[in-house]
């Protein structure tokens, strides 16, 4: 697994962490039941604190994405909590939206833009 | 202007500001050329720090949404650069689709929940 942390990037490194994992899901680069890197082995591969990898770790916990087993360590398991997700979505979605519409993109450019990112991920299905 | 700040929120209180504003444009509840409130008065409104008001405000002028006025105050002037706008669109777009997907919502399921959403600002059009 090859995560690309911006030292540069506003956003937090446990976020970026966060983030690009579950961008790796999305495009099944990781798929469930596999294994994260352990927080030590990540931690030294992109040159970071433990404590932030195991933030990261936490979050995608606590969002449904991995187990965290004493064993193991973290596993991909997703929580398909729809109706959850679906709230989730459309909180999110509703802002980056008003941003798009504020911004004079049309309804069509906004599909379209959507159409392209899920063609992206469409491994995911196969 | 009414904004709804939710104080338990994890969310940063200047984020809430910005992010009503935003959705007040994009709802037509805030036009183009309309004054925002001044400073004190907004901050006087919601019980916060005038600080904050300010950094809402100076992220929204960056952000392409309005314009400081010396006299006027903070003036929503719409930045219309879409190129800039739609890559970005792309970027936020991108990650919160990944989280969808690997909750296991369908495109179809997806592409429902945007256009309820462009249904609400749909005033905007008009």
């Amino acid at each position: 697994m090859y995560l690309s942390i911006d030292f540069n990037s506003d956003e937090a490194i446990y976020i970026q962490v966060r983030n690009q994992i579950i961008l790796g899901i999305a495009t099944a680069e990781i798929k469930e039941g596999d294994n994260l890197p352990s927080v030590r082995e990540l931690a030294d591969n992109i040159g970071i604190n433990m404590h932030t990898v195991n933030k990261a770790y936490t979050i995608l916990k606590q969002e449904g994405y991995v187990k965290l087993d004493r064993r193991k360590g973290a596993v991909v398991a997703l929580d398909y909590d729809k109706i959850a997700a679906i709230e989730e979505l459309k909180g999110r979605m509703r802002m980056i939206l008003a941003q798009a519409i504020c911004k004079n993109i049309s309804c069509e450019e906004i599909h379209a833009v959507m159409d392209e990112i899920l063609n992206e991920f469409s491994a995911f299905d196969s």
